[in-house]
């Protein structure tokens, strides 16, 4: 039975998808199996015994349906530096970027969400290599990132008890726009303008060799966390002290606003930092390669996470309280904001 | 002026498309200009002289959203093949999809749709390899397709005058189902349930070959030969003969009921056979590498598209009417189906 709730049967929207993908075909090839990679990894055994196919596909749905993001723009490069976060997560180099659009007849989101997305490319130095375009009842925008890594790939799985868990930079910037929206805040206190996360291509594409696993933290910090913890059979020991962790501004924002911070690392909206693993004698090699991560929790043995508040206390985070609230809540955002606060209040988060 | 007008810019949807992706940042080492391959062609320098990455993204949207398809069954069947059609035409072998689909919370079609995507991949021995799930307004259906091509690839463009365009089987299926739809006609003419279009994986790898060009008839086959002759500068003498093209099934429906056949070939719904240019001294290896497949029209020098009716007379189509149309109704389907009815009427088409 504990099993069962630790392990990722305990997620609904796991659940949802291998009910989804139960009948479908696998390659042989492919090194990854479901939920483990944040990018599909096939051997390309044609090319050599040591080259991989990274791919990955991801959309922009509610975000923009439930107007999380108000600019196309903001959709446009999110929708580019997700797909491309999850090249980064298994250290690939990116081959490019399909697209696929389609709106309402007469919209006029296309000319915003195209700079959003040639800006996005430009930035990360990646080409579009071609898409759909198509009309559509809402408009919908999907992406597939595309690349290659040479040698030994990372997934989300081989983290063993003792390793360190880093982000490659400060977190919290992605939940800071989504609770704002979800309970109706000044949007001033985390304008969506600033929000322009970029993937970390360069950063994965080192940390590939020392890495005993990646995530990017597309769903936040702490749900890829609970994701590594579940998938890996282990627990975290969390440090979790908000003013060490999370971006500046959002939490200085938060704080002049009377808010408490732990939403900013609970939220499920993330930042695309890659969340790494890596033993303890090459914490010091990370800290060489990425100057701005920030060590958030050590693997441990004992299964489950345990968070290490400012004060000392130590409070058992049960992940799937909110990695379900969506499943639960059925599209009722109200409800889930109440829900979503009660837990963190239950628990007495900073 | 007329180039203008026999050009691809003759075309909103292709306007609409460079206008979108105007400042998208390209490859160096991809092989097909835009609009000029049905899936991105990319050099891997890296793993030999020859080796091509093919990749296409394509989507199920109004599709189902319109009604065209009742069962969910259909779109996932058909949101595969349409993605491998597009490997098929550019001659690759498939390496695996990616699916991105969302659903509004509650929706019930996720059954049915996953089993007409696992039947659609088993059917054609193709790996999903993964994907995304997720909520969204409404349903959002998008895949991926990725191959390799080793070897010369084929695009749309290299066509010469005198060359024979065949399509690798009967078409019209897809008309079929689409008008029948539009008309608001008796769903028995053209049950959704035999609408089951198979990529043309194999024939496409065999006619790579031979073939000049090669692009499948997603869009409907005298679509597919507008585009094309647009594309490279000619024109297109086209035996238009609805009893030697098109689908006996089909034929047979709208005869008894007294309609005429030529919507099965001008429709915009297509059937996902591959619609091949060879030179006159290929037209006998093709006929040997695929024996069903159908001739339809010689290439010519002069531009424009002729259609050689049974009756022999010879009728100048304009591809830009029907293929604008969707452009020009702005979603107003009634409208559509008077002003396609209007146009082959017109013209005095059988």
């Amino acid at each position: 039975m504990i099993d069962q709730a630790l392990g990722l049967a305990a997620l609904a929207e796991v659940r949802a998808i291998d009910a989804l993908t139960r009948r479908f075909p696998r390659h042989a090839d492919q090194w990854n199996r479901p939920h483990e990679a944040d990018a599909e990894l096939v051997r390309l055994s044609a090319l050599g015994p040591d080259t991989f196919l990274a791919a990955t596909i991801d959309g922009i749905a509610n975000e923009w349906s439930s107007g999380f993001y108000k600019d196309a723009y903001t959709a446009g490069w999110v929708l580019v530096q997700a797909n491309l976060s999850d090249l980064a997560a298994v250290g690939a180099s990116p081959l490019g970027v399909l697209l696929a659009l389609a709106f309402p007849p007469g919209d006029s989101i296309a000319p915003r969400l195209s700079e959003g997305i040639a800006d996005a490319l430009s930035a990360c130095g990646v080409a579009a290599l071609g898409g759909d375009l198509n009309e559509g009842p809402a408009p919908v925008m999907t992406a597939c990132a595309i690349g290659l890594v040479a040698g030994r790939p990372v997934g989300r799985t081989g983290i063993q008890p003792g390793d360190g868990l880093w982000v490659t930079g400060p977190v919290g910037a992605g939940n800071a726009l989504a609770i704002v929206q979800l309970l109706g805040l000044p949007p001033a206190l985390a304008p969506e303008a600033a929000y322009r996360p970029k993937a970390r291509l360069v950063e994965g594409q080192a940390l590939r060799a020392i890495a005993h696993a990646m995530m990017d933290t597309s769903d936040g910090p702490m749900s890829t966390l609970d994701h590594l913890a579940r998938l890996n059979g282990i627990g975290m020991r969390i440090d979790f002290d908000p003013a060490r962790l999370c971006d500046s501004a959002a939490l200085a924002a938060f704080k002049a606003a009377g808010l408490p911070a732990w939403p900013l690392l609970c939220g499920e909206h993330g930042e695309y930092e890659l969340m790494v693993a890596v033993p303890p004698d090459a914490e010091g090699s990370l800290k060489a390669l990425v100057p701005g991560a920030v060590r958030i929790a050590t693997a441990t043995a004992e299964s489950g996470l345990t968070l290490v508040l400012p004060d000392g206390r130590e409070v058992a985070y049960d992940g799937q309280v909110i990695r379900n609230l969506p499943d639960r809540v059925q599209g009722d955002w109200s409800r889930y904001a109440s829900e979503f606060q009660a837990y963190g209040t239950s628990l007495g988060l900073p």
